[in-house]
């Protein structure tokens, strides 16, 4: 049982935090996701140490989350971009925003940011959907649920959470 | 613009990965929202060491998300239990897992989970939804809006990202 790396846990949440890094490796990808990609963009934005930002860009690339791309010949300069797998992580960037938004965490009186529809100007949310109906489907309806692939250590987890969830509930 | 705490940035997705603290701290939620709230259970699940545990526990119950809950008396022992706020943060784990689904993140050949709907048994997936209209939405729709209580650096941010995606795209 005992974890080498997060990526060996069969667990596509521990090998997505493994690709990410750490709490800079989510802010980077945030900025990134604004459009942010130069050096000097990233430190202003969230006051990243010169070498610690180095690293994480660095370990990005390696995940294949973004890549370098010349934006000036003369002199050379680069910039970094998202890869279409990059770009796809938006969604957990949202989910934390909208969590942290309901939270409080900003530590302002209001969330700073709103995501809405470009056309109707209305708000948008994330929210669980019928991937057949397209419907919206309430949280308490969604069971998880291990695949033939799911390992010895998944299944223990799903099967003592399950007991244990029947416990509190009696 | 220097940082010292990720909880002051304005921006919830800062704070929001302030309250949980770091991989483990992900993990550990993880295991919680499955139903998981033992010692025992968290070392078996995901190899953390003892001391870290403790310290991620503790960051957690200090964030509000989790708290002690007593399950038996003689001999005394406690287990540890997702607060509203904790069990609210399940949206976060879901697009994380979905993404590492999508990219292989879980080092396997196929996605170890589902989500699925209890009563017709389909597949569920988070989508941007429409707050007013209850309709799903495509992401290419969506915009980002500096609210009246964005600071200097996140529109800074904003700003910056819409020149950059207008040169890029040029």
């Amino acid at each position: 049982m005992r974890v080498t790396c997060f990526s060996d846990m069969n667990c596509s949440i521990a090998g997505a935090l493994e690709a990410i890094g750490d709490r800079w490796g989510f802010l980077l990808m945030r900025d990134l996701i604004i459009g942010l990609g130069r050096y000097d963009e990233f430190r202003a934005s969230s006051g990243i140490p010169t070498q610690t930002l180095a690293d994480r860009l660095r370990h990005l690339e390696e995940s294949g989350l973004i890549e370098r791309r010349r934006y000036k010949e003369h002199p050379p300069r680069d910039e970094y971009v998202l890869t279409r797998k990059g770009q796809d992580f938006w969604m957990v960037l949202t989910a934390l925003r909208e969590w942290g938004d309901r939270w409080h965490a900003h530590g302002g009186k209001a969330p700073p940011l709103a995501l809405i529809d470009g056309k109707s100007g209305n708000p948008l949310r994330l929210a669980l959907v019928d991937e057949r109906e397209g419907s919206v489907v309430s949280r308490e309806r969604a069971r998880l649920k291990a695949n033939r692939s799911a390992d010895a250590q998944m299944k223990f987890r799903l099967e003592t959470g399950a007991r244990r969830r029947v416990q509190r509930s009696a």
